[in-house]
């Protein structure tokens, strides 16, 4: 099975720096791209990783916040000036309408695609998308308006058939899919073949959590148990505390602590504040409490094997 | 008398590329920084180019295309974030008028400043903008949609005055602004002692004009004329000409003759379709008219002396 791959495509936050752009990512998982926030410079980021505008058929905003939202106007009529002609799915909080709903009034008359508004419900935790490969669940967060983080989780694939059996049993083609799907084998003479040793068992789901921004939210763990991947923002470090608690955002050691307690297999830290010149004490300090920790940076692409 | 200087901060036309970012530019006059057009990344290259958002006052739109106005959500939220309480005034045409009034009031509701929109007539050549150091006249472009250029007049300053004249004649100090206002001095004895004797010349007051987007108009030399620098737009070469009338651009060609028509200093061209993979042959076939020509590309900084 193919990685799952993210790529970070800008993990600054709103004060503008030469360092980093603001929040966006894009989630390739088996051949389908997802966005995941869409700030200023989005297009550029991609063109520079090689990834085509014209794959995105989904993009999840976290909140109405300038720096998550404002490469959408940009990103919209590029699709549409490259020819895009397929529907494009936008998901995030009512409080984004408004704004779509200008940026296309005014400046997209003559596009010929369809945007498409879906409002989360960002207090609640619920599956609100999915197609045939994944399903995309909603993780309330708390900041200074309504805002949620995404939970992708890849469906499970089938199980691979093993040849050899087959044809060792006779088992006719008619019969495979069953097999896949879990049946066993009842041979001529009555003997049971357990579907286990008719098949070898497909590579795991993997699952990837996209939390930003958040004040600290020990509840968040329960959510994201076991995710794969988590990316968490870590705004600031620790000795900035009250700072993160008034603008509710989080600290490094509070990213590692949700990624602790919810058994994540891996945490990538973003979301740094202008403020942070050496983003390293961020990472030292979250593998203080939480060993596999990585750094967000944009063009960075992390595979989830 | 310090240079006028031009920034370029984008000259590429709306499909994005990896060479170039969308219309923008900054002109530092006397101390004062003008922006024209605002196009997404704009804040990126301000920094890179160490240019202070907060020191632009005013904005100038040419029209409201989404590759011209598009970094305008995002600087005026950074502005406010660094904490501006001065007015910014944003020029343009009518049609600005309502994104500016959503993005400000979904994304700038606790800001403390104010942004006051200014309509501007685009048809008409007329003075829409004026303070101690500069003139701002409209030029009427032909585009898809409502369109002016902006012809930029640097105020003549007085001229300098000859100190060892006014101490060889005794002139007092009460008599120098009326002098440099162009009075002559009468001595004791009813000699006239001549305004030119007493003073040495400013160095004439400069101009910049910018003309984007635009179907090639050969009336424009007639306002520009005699313009120490021109930026106009050469979206294509003369090969693509009916893409160029189709489009309702211009040819670098096109904005030679212009340059040539108008008697202009130096021209420099931008406004590059990506489909231009090398710009050297818009130069070349613009110097073919008008050889002081150069192309415009990011960061550029063209001082007119």
């Amino acid at each position: 099975m193919e990685p799952i791959s993210l790529y970070i495509l800008g993990c600054g936050s709103a004060k503008p720096t030469l360092r980093h752009l603001p929040s966006a990512q894009l989630l390739e998982l088996r051949g389908k791209s997802y966005m995941i926030d869409c700030g200023e410079g989005v297009q550029t980021t991609m063109q520079r990783a090689g990834l085509a505008m014209l794959k995105v058929g989904h993009i999840f905003i976290s909140h109405n916040h300038g720096d998550h939202v404002f490469g959408l106007p940009g990103l919209i009529s590029t699709m549409a000036l490259l020819g895009r002609t397929s529907q494009l799915h936008i998901h995030g909080p009512e409080e984004l309408s408004a704004f779509l709903e200008t940026v296309q009034k005014i400046y997209c008359e003559a596009m010929e695609y369809e945007v498409i508004f879906h409002p989360i419900r960002t207090r609640e935790h619920y599956l609100i998308y999915e197609d045939r490969s994944a399903e995309v669940w909603s993780i309330p967060l708390r900041h200074r308006i309504p805002c949620c983080g995404f939970l992708f989780r890849e469906k499970q694939s089938l199980p691979h058939i093993r040849r050899e059996m087959i044809d060792a049993f006779g088992i006719p083609v008619s019969q495979i899919n069953n097999i896949k799907a879990g049946a066993s084998w009842t041979t001529a003479d009555g003997t049971v073949i357990p579907h286990e040793r008719l098949t070898i068992p497909a590579i795991p789901a993997k699952s990837y959590a996209y939390c930003s921004d958040t004040r600290f939210t020990p509840g968040l763990a329960k959510i994201i148990q076991g995710v794969n991947l988590l990316y968490h923002e870590a705004t600031f470090a620790n000795e900035h505390l009250t700072q993160a608690e008034r603008t509710m955002h989080s600290t490094a050691r509070e990213a590692a602590m949700t990624a602790k307690a919810a058994n994540a297999g891996k945490l990538v830290i973003g979301h740094y504040s202008a403020r942070i010149k050496d983003e390293h004490a961020l990472l030292n300090e979250a593998k203080d409490v939480f060993a596999n920790t990585i750094l967000a940076r944009e063009g960075l692409r992390i595979d989830i094997l």
